[in-house]
């Protein structure tokens, strides 16, 4: 925690969207999706040493605003994110985020950061990792159902980090297809437009769902998950929101990364509260198997835990110097005296006088 | 919210330390008492339609971080607030904190700022609020042990919102007491310096706690509370962390914030769970008696909730645009098309470049 040990105990560092823009950047994304992947890899290693809690969601008509807290013992991070599917119509930004990062030994702020981009990045980092321990080995093709603002994230952490460089796009906005398309094009893809999910999930190994309605909704029927498949189901994730049909569900072996957030967030909300989930920590630290056979449907029911962020936000900590794209806040009371607040406020009257 | 809704959407108003010195200043410390009091005040009457949670905490050895969320429906707040008791010893704010305000129809922050002083103020004017349902009518004098950081905004408070001019000082280090008295001087109290609790307490209407050792303290025992007497309990706030004998807890009348909250971490953490406790809001809205008798002993338990920095950063917020101590940070990632999140990025390469 080098950079705030150097600065007066008053400043937090700060980095604003402008700044992440200018880190994602100068890191590049895939270097940046394969860096915060690692991060969370080895945080999911080391899993049992977390406090770990569900979200603290504040439900409303509209959305969502969720808190997402946890800590290793050393250094305690919370993400702040809001999930409104009406905004898009608002021309907003259906999830936006930022996030704290503290040293636990003084509960001082360490870095404060937008956390819209860097959420974007963490999920689709962690979907590849989910990815390379439960896809098919050599997976090269992935239907993108949901061509949203998380699909050209999810399409560059799939090929940087399991080399899956042939997408079926398919959205039922074509504009959004068009947008990912514009956006992949020249990054050495091999893209294919399709006109419904049917025609997406053709000799895909890897079926993505990204879709963003907040309402129970079928984006997969049983008949269009073949054998084999592996599906990485990023949109269900929150209460009545789901992608998948139940169906879909009994036939898989089902991945997840907090059961007690899931099964109130994720696709096994339509399933009973004790249907078998493996905790993919587990998988990533070799206590349970992922993959077995060539034929099982495995399924990554992904709702995003607090500890991929706090991996995003290390991440981002330690690059913090070296990028240079930060300003410092002036956030934390810091008299002479701890005890002597009111004098502070007192002497700033001359001060400012 | 007026201020938000001219602003681009991007941008967020941050009050820094230095712009809530200033806004202090400007307003005047008693006057933003009792502002805020009044806030608290209509937040306390119309309770019932809070979205309400315990704190969410994360003990360490040294301390802890908690989150304190909550929501009217149409507004939603949170604090960021730690409590490390070694900090002082190291020349670090037991407490630091700050907060958000935000809009629940979109999940749009309003409002980010710092709340070591803003909380300063707020636990102050609850603690005078509360009094004025609960202490002895004309309640001129009181005992105030322990005085650190706290103490000045205590005395203030009850002085505006009470009158409570005739003030006792005692705490375990002299030298806190000099700057409590060295910071009141001229303010209209009529200042005693006393060499124990035992001292302190004599002749006092109210008895202020507001001590910060985290551990089972006992600075006021049965024999110091007389008949009548209010006791206003602010040190302890955490599990392990109480100020009073348990003998004084069953001699009193108590009232609390709270109850699921207030049982884990006030002074009632030392009684059953079921012990009867009267909750604040309910006095203040009317719906149950505060004092009834001149030798009842009341004591408001105080932990501090979550309703209580809603109203204060709702009354922040309402200053916000008048006071004008603030400056815009871009913190929501804002595209042009929503969905388009990674070609903002890529575009800004383009102007980075």
């Amino acid at each position: 925690m080098a950079v705030a040990a150097r600065k007066p105990l008053n400043l937090v560092p700060f980095v604003s969207v402008d700044h992440m823009m200018r880190i994602v950047l100068q890191l590049g994304v895939e270097p940046m999706l394969a860096g915060i992947a690692g991060y969370i890899e080895q945080d999911f290693r080391r899993w049992e040493l977390f406090d770990k809690t569900p979200r603290v969601a504040s439900h409303s008509h509209d959305g969502v605003i969720e808190l997402m807290p946890t800590s290793d013992g050393v250094t305690y991070g919370f993400k702040y994110v809001n999930g409104h599917p009406g905004n898009m119509r608002d021309g907003l930004q259906t999830v936006t985020a930022f996030g704290v990062l503290s040293d636990v030994a003084t509960g001082y702020p360490l870095l404060l950061t937008e956390m819209t981009i860097l959420t974007a990045l963490r999920t689709a980092a962690m979907s590849a990792l989910a990815a390379r321990y439960l896809a098919p080995r050599g997976s090269e093709c992935m239907a993108l159902i949901g061509n949203g603002a998380q699909s050209e994230f999810q399409a560059l952490a799939f090929k940087t980090i399991l080399g899956t460089h042939r997408l079926r796009l398919f959205d039922v906005d074509p504009a959004a297809t068009d947008k990912c398309v514009a956006n992949l094009a020249g990054k050495g893809f091999e893209l294919v437009r399709c006109g419904s999910a049917e025609e997406a999930v053709e000799g895909a190994q890897i079926i993505t769902t990204a879709t963003a309605d907040k309402q129970y909704a079928t984006i997969l029927t049983d008949n269009l998950v073949g054998a084999g498949v592996h599906i990485n189901a990023v949109g269900g994730d929150c209460p009545g929101k789901t992608e998948l049909h139940r169906d879909v569900l009994l036939r898989s072996d089902i991945f997840v990364e907090y059961p007690p957030q899931t099964r109130i967030e994720g696709e096994i909300q339509q399933l009973a509260d004790d249907h078998e989930v493996t905790e993919l920590w587990q998988v990533i630290a070799g206590k349970a198997p992922g993959r077995v056979s060539a034929d099982q449907v495995t399924l990554f029911d992904s709702v995003g835990f607090a500890i991929e962020d706090f991996s995003a936000l290390r991440f981002l900590h330690e690059q913090l110097e070296r990028a240079g794209h930060y300003q410092d806040l002036d956030m934390i009371a810091d008299p002479d005296e701890p005890r002597d607040l009111y004098g502070m406020i007192q002497r700033a009257a001359v001060v400012h006088a």
